[in-house]
């Protein structure tokens, strides 16, 4: 694996060379023939405190591995994106699944959907209650769309939620999961202290509201224009770790080219019941196309971040159609820039917060072995305009999984600054 | 205004003219510098029987009346477009608001959604049951993420499902409805009609596969190839029109050149419930942007058909981008075909149902009157693949609404041919 380029850009900037990603200088390229394919995973865009990178780094690592068993046992990119989500989705740490962020009723609601390249389908659930793994329903969906029609020629759903996407996993034979056991003594802490500072902010900004209008009022009556500002107070739910980190999410290619995307969220903390973020939206919360005619590279895209910005700017599709540019890097540099933070889509916004995985690849001739065989060539990269963002990434060749915390560097802005980072991967020999 | 092209087209097939699109020959362009705008309206992509052709027609009709109303008065198109969507969902014909498709359990949940081509923002319902105009809930979801942060910065939802969606609206002043007010004589037969059928198909093709499987063992058993097939009874829900018609909705463009698009619907036939489909979906079933710098034309579309293929296709959204082309119909008959019937998306669908309504609007110089004056310049289309579709349409300065159900010429086969039709309407002069 070759580090590529680890830079960090502004808005309008010059890129910034970013000499810290050692972790991507490692090269392990073996050409024996075995089952091939890659995995890329992140465990949320948003603020990850030095004290916690160990465990995130952990799960992404023990994520990277349940999707190289499956590789290496011959799997599709479907099975091993699955087996990935499957353990972000069960660490505590994570905004998914257990450990999810409770809503303004104090309950877990989650978004979950995967994609495959190769058919193209989809499946997604959204505001889901009661099911441990909610990536396990949208892969549900996704096969059984697979499947063709349903009884009386109905056509079988690829999105549902609430109460109805619970029983439609509870009939295919996904258990059910008490809420009080996916939620941790950490989540219902933040819940306490989110519901806490959500008085405080309604009392502060409701006098600050009846300070102006006294003011107004006077300036009314006395005939004075108002020549200051009285300072406001602003209470942020956005102050503690829980609020900002969101969403996890994986990518792979399997040994035969095939790739698939998966991303799962339990969404922002203290949303409203209902609410359904990018993790639920087709575009938004992942994207999986592999090679065709008009495509030369096999394409797969999760996000991560605050889920209306990310809706609203599709920013998982629009990152996989860049992705057939020649240069990925600077493909994908143009796409944060031009179409997340400054998208005409997000033109109220001040600050955009997000972040992507991102890989292509290719068939190329392995002119180091026979001429009859194939290499595949992975790019992978990650992107976000968060504080930080964690990923881990592994070969079905490599023996453990990399990990790493990306930051921006001191003094660049989240939501107005980027960071970009990534690897090449060329991936064993494969037959014609 | 002027017909441009009626043409019915096939896969890979020429044009063909239709010569029968009367009501769009009149011409009525006004320049006395009063109020303008335009709305399109459709009431389903499915099949409409000539009985209740006359229904379809008033109700659109109606729902282009409405808009006028609120344009005339000087709404903005958000307004306008809402005002059309109202009536729409409160016919008893349409299969949106009351009057919508039961799901599996007999019980109506709605999509709807809209979007202003002027802040580009958006909102969404899915799954909604309890509220008679779900598309005034989306409506609402959007104007107040046009007013910024909710207490303690929190990010207001652009899209929200089921129960929390009905609190939500009852919070923001939009009273409940009692779901048996929303269920109509009609509905409520073609549910009991449906699930004599749902019943008759599942018994059916269980006895097939039994029989496949005994002939299969037989086979095996005598060493015989299997050298014939046994006739398969197919009970199919689309026979009746409750299960085709889907979605209604309606695109505006405002005096100031705003655009405006909204969609809702009660979703297929015997859903599963919880299932969100197209009219929730952000791309898929509507869209608006007004033109910028690297857009010349504002564009509107909704559409109407199969959820399911207008979620993979995010068809309204690829609509919307082809008509940045030079020639609006032709780039209208691409998409349909490439993006849409022959859509890589839907490799697996042998019958791709669906419709759309578009149209795109410039300025231009109003060479008849003053030189400082501007002219609005409407192209309004609309395309199916079903076997016909319901439209209405009219400019502010007209004193009724125009209706016609296309159709599909005789012969031609519902989902894998369709039909494109449309006009020009160039609007009053208004200030520069």
């Amino acid at each position: 694996m070759e580090k590529i380029e680890n830079s960090i850009e502004g808005k309008g900037g010059s890129p910034l060379l970013d000499e810290s990603g050692s972790a991507l200088n490692n090269s392990h390229v073996r050409r024996d023939g075995k089952a091939v394919g890659f995995v890329l995973v992140h465990a949320g865009a948003g603020y990850h405190s030095e004290s916690k990178a160990k465990e995130y780094k952990h799960v992404c690592k023990r994520a990277c591995l349940r999707a190289v068993d499956k590789l290496k046992a011959g799997a599709k990119a479907v099975e091993a994106v699955t087996a990935a989500l499957i353990e972000l989705e069960d660490s505590p740490f994570t905004n998914a699944g257990t450990g999810s962020n409770l809503n303004l009723s104090g309950e877990i609601e989650c978004d979950a959907s995967i994609m495959d390249g190769k058919s193209l389908h989809y499946g997604a659930v959204g505001a889901l209650s009661g099911i441990k793994n909610p990536v396990l329903v949208a892969r549900r969906l996704l096969s059984e769309a697979q499947k063709g029609k349903l009884s009386a020629g109905r056509i079988p759903p690829c999105f549902l939620v609430g109460r109805g996407a619970q029983q439609w996993a509870e009939n295919h034979g996904i258990p059910p999961c008490p809420s009080e056991k996916m939620a941790t003594k950490f989540s219902l802490s933040a819940y306490k202290r989110n519901k806490r500072k959500m008085e405080l902010a309604e009392k502060v900004e409701t006098e600050q509201i009846q300070a102006k209008k006294r003011r107004q009022l006077n300036e009314h009556e006395s005939g004075l224009e108002n020549l200051g500002t009285v300072r406001e107070i602003v209470v942020d739910l956005g102050d503690n770790d829980s609020a900002c980190l969101d969403t996890v999410g994986a990518i792979v290619v399997d040994q035969e080219g095939n790739v698939a995307a998966a991303v799962s969220s339990g969404g922002l903390a203290m949303k409203h019941p209902g609410r359904v973020g990018q993790a639920a939206h087709y575009g938004c919360g992942c994207w999986a196309q592999n090679a065709c005619n008009i495509s030369p590279y096999s394409t797969a895209v999760s996000t991560s971040g605050c889920g209306e910005h990310l809706i609203r700017t599709m920013l998982a599709r629009e990152c996989s159609t860049a992705m057939q540019s020649e240069n990925a890097h600077q493909a994908l540099l143009e796409v944060m820039q031009s179409q997340f933070i400054s998208s005409p889509f997000l033109a109220s916004e001040d600050c955009v917060l997000g972040g992507v995985i991102v890989l292509r690849c290719c068939r190329c001739v392995d002119t180091q072995s026979s001429p009859n065989l194939q290499a595949l060539l992975v790019e992978f990269l990650w992107s976000h305009t968060t504080e930080s963002m964690c990923v881990g990434y592994m070969s079905a060749q490599d023996s453990k999984a990399k990990t790493h915390i990306s930051r921006l560097p001191p003094g660049a802005v989240a939501g107005q600054s980027l960071a970009i980072e990534g690897g090449v991967c060329r991936l064993g020999s494969i037959s014609d």
